[in-house]
């Protein structure tokens, strides 16, 4: 397959990478480095990105940004990091990508645990993953030509445990080995509308 | 109690208030007739209309839009719909709003049935009312002086039938005065960080 990450040198998107690399033809995309430049934050940029890759089998996203801190701080303007990027930047990719994926491709989308088990500081990733989770059962059942659109819901991964340890006290790590199963399942196997919870 | 009913005047909106009136003293909000004026897709005419409201006990909101349609002509622009009003519309209540509720006061949010059970048409609706949930269950942790969230998930309302039906095939309809018993329960009793659906 022709498979059309975005946000493929993350943690999550490069173990992503590593895995299906082997078997699958690999773009990459991201704000730096990949082989297309793409801000998921800008429809138009959204747009420019699909126009330059062709038609594709398969999107995975991996990218998307919320402001974690606490909620008694949290405004209007700190909420919208979230829903920029990892709520309307993920579904801008489905909402502009649709046509551009082949007949029985895939959608894979990332939430997180957040949206079902709260951590302090979290309601903005929260709301974002809650936002995905909906929307792509919701669409599932509309998708085209036998395409399918599911979602990735991580817990903290092992990798990450320097960056964001401190906010999930009692949580247990997984390995970035078996989330990338849950993005092989979404990608190679034929179910839809699902929700992959890595925990 | 002193209760603020953002939407009042709308199907859900209208049902609750004839019932809290007579046993509390209610403040309403909503673009046209309400005693103040807000659009909630404005975080500065949320601001203006906490301002005027003065300290309340609960606040709940009824208001909220969504684009219906396929998800084929599901655009970014008319996905905004739904973000900008039911999404974060409800969500900036709560963020500039938790300084104006009292000690051990509430928010009560709107949500829908389509983010459980989807329908053709509903993807930015069940967007918007995922997010809402995760939102308040993880908000919920986080409210300072006792102040509790929840959210209402009405299925159809037989009031609504003439506008909505359509799009709700084998949907059982709930009346209006169902509905109304989970705001109450949601402002006078003492749960927190609950989803209360009506289906
Ligand atoms: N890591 C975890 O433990 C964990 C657990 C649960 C859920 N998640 C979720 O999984 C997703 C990825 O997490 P991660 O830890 O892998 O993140 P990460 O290491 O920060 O990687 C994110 C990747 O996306 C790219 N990116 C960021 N913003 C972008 C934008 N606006 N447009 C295009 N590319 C963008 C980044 O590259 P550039 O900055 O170069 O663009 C980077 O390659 C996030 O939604 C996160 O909330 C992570
Ligand atoms: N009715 C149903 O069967 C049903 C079922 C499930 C979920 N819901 C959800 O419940 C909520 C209310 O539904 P409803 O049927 O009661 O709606 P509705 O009859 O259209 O009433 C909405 C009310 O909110 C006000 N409003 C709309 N946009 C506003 C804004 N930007 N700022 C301030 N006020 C605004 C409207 O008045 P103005 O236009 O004068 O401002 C009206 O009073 C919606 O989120 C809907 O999706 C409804």
């Amino acid at each position: 397959m022709k498979i059309l990450i975005v946000g493929a040198f993350g943690t999550i998107g490069s173990a992503v990478h590593n895995d299906l690399a082997s078997r699958h033809e690999i773009i990459t995309a991201g704000r730096n480095g990949a082989d297309l430049t793409v801000d998921i934050r800008s429809p138009e940029s959204i747009s420019a990105m699909y126009q330059r890759a062709g038609k594709v089998d398969a999107v995975i996203n991996t990218a998307g940004d919320a402001h974690f801190g606490s909620l008694l701080e949290l405004t209007p303007e700190l909420n919208e990091i979230a829903i920029l990027s990892k709520l309307k930047g993920q579904i801008n990719l489905v909402l502009l990508g649709m046509h551009h994926v082949n007949d029985h491709g895939s959608f894979t989308l990332t939430s997180g645990i957040v949206m079902d088990d709260p951590i302090k500081g979290g309601a903005s990733a929260a709301m974002a993953g809650g936002a995905v989770r909906a929307f792509v059962q919701s669409a599932a059942i509309e998708m085209p030509r036998g395409i399918r659109i599911n979602h990735v819901s991580p817990t903290l991964l092992e990798e990450s445990i320097s960056t964001y340890g401190p906010y999930f006290p009692g949580f247990e790590p997984v390995p970035a080995r078996r989330v990338v199963q849950a993005y092989r399942k979404s990608v190679e196997g034929s179910q839809t509308g699902q929700t992959y919870t890595v925990y």
